[in-house]
């Protein structure tokens, strides 16, 4: 970006015009004060902020960082069960950042977007003497049943998952599929009483989903599914892998609950190639994991500090 | 934030809750993966990023940048001819930041927010070892007759501006009242070919109004409303006052086109208590300033470089 000069920041965004062709439900997009765009009755809307060395090490491609802006936003839709819709992009770019490193950055989040068939209509850029910091707003609809929310787990429910779990910074955090099409046939064919998109890590998400209708949880350790790269990584760290499934940060699959009965329905007639598990229950208090051997032990939700751990 | 743990922004979020009381619009608020809103059938929407040393200076209060942060997107709103109805806040905090900062901060938002009616309804905290970055999103609606654009304007239109010109640095930009009324004010009641709000400058932003219909304008310097802080400015600086008004960014305010006879009722009709000044005219090409003297001299729109001058 030579970032001295908004002349830099203008060309930018005369060439990301070049590369965009709106679609119909944009009335106005990208080089207005604001977009102007047809919408549902009802809407959701999210906001997530990327920061180096915190979502990304120094050093990553700006096409991975563009790609993952959009997609951790994209994540936040399918946790309500929702469709998105539209997105909205900022970035404040390091001034070292030539024209291309600003390209490929926005080839990233384009390709995300188009992925999903949204609109990217609009945005802010701004060059700064420090680190790579970009922020998503992702607008959506939801199916006329409503949003699922955090809230709404009974006691008694089914816990699942969608994927594989753990060890998400050799590379899923960055590569990740937002599980945007799982999360809408979820929304749309069953009845799901709680879900939450793992950010921050399986056992501190389930908190989150639990904590307010001060409820507890029971793991079953032999259903939790362990990733590869969280038995890659527990090589390194001398931890295991299942302590790297339960409390690793960034996998971004959904977490969800739901009835006995709905949870088996759910796996008789699920139809998408991404793995879906029943790995626990809710139970009336405390946050317990029971270990293969039978025995239950009790769980601290550990905090996922991303990077700094 | 001290910065280390999510616990910390986990309590900044439960206290920015507990400050919160969402509106009927809101159906969820914050708390959730995503916020679920009513929404008019179009809305407009946009984004902003605020960043240290770009547009404030290290060491301005939270608050301060807490209400920027809103207002600057306001402003936007307002440039569409639109009314604001939610808001959504992320923020990357520095490590250094004590929760006290991080309130300060949030009231400033609340308060702006408060000012025009408009629900917070999420947002996003980092902490980061490097300094304070804000973005806000806006959504709005636009009246039924549909939103003022940066293109529309006519050879003869007259050129109008809100309030007064330059030295937006001395305090104004961290300070400044969004031309929200105003402008649906202007929407509702007239007709205005075209319109935005100066964040590069005067002269600069004339020139986004022109670029793409390929028009010119013509500045009367006698028109020119020169803000005192200009004045104070440029006995700093060795630029004129005038200079800075026709230069200066960070402004806020409405710069629009309408013809001779709407600017006329606009004059005759005006009853709120910010100035509006009839300050040039829309002409074929060329960007001219007519001096007091008579004479006819080209001007070059400077861009404005934020706080890198």
């Amino acid at each position: 970006m030579a970032g001295k000069h908004r002349q830099d920041e203008f060309s930018y965004i005369e060439w990301i015009k070049s590369q965009t062709k709106h679609r119909a439900g944009t009335l106005i997009g990208i080089g207005d004060d604001a977009a102007y765009l047809k919408s549902p009755q009802k809407i959701i809307v999210t906001t997530d902020m990327l920061l180096e060395d915190i979502h990304f090490p120094k050093g990553t491609s700006p096409y991975l960082v563009g790609r993952k802006t959009v997609a951790i936003s994209l994540s936040d839709i399918a946790a309500m069960g929702g469709s998105p819709l539209f997105a909205l992009c900022a970035v404040a770019l390091p001034e070292s950042a030539c024209m291309r490193y600003a390209r490929d950055l926005y080839r990233g989040m384009k390709d995300m977007a188009d992925l999903y068939s949204i609109d990217i209509v609009g945005g802010n850029v701004t060059a700064w003497k420090h680190p790579l910091c970009t922020c998503s707003t992702l607008i959506g609809r939801i199916p006329a049943k409503g949003p699922i929310k955090r809230t709404g787990a009974k006691t008694g429910d089914a816990v699942l998952v969608t994927g594989e779990l753990g060890g998400s910074v050799l590379g899923k955090h960055l590569r990740f599929t937002p599980r945007v099409k799982e999360a809408l046939t979820l929304n749309k064919n069953h009845t799901i009483h709680s879900m939450i998109d793992i950010s921050d890590g399986l056992t501190q998400d389930l908190a989150h989903l639990v904590e307010r209708d001060k409820l507890g949880f029971l793991l079953y350790e032999e259903a939790i599914p362990v990733s590869r790269a969280a038995k890659r990584l527990s090589r390194r760290t001398g931890k295991t892998a299942l302590e790297h499934a339960l409390s690793d940060g960034e996998d971004f699959e959904l977490l969800f609950s739901t009835s006995r009965k709905e949870a088996k329905r759910i796996s008789a007639t699920w139809h998408l190639p991404t793995r879906i598990s029943l790995i626990g229950e809710i139970t009336r208090s405390g946050y317990r994991l029971r270990k293969t051997s039978g025995e239950i032990v009790t769980i601290e939700p550990k905090g996922y500090v991303h990077f700094k751990k």
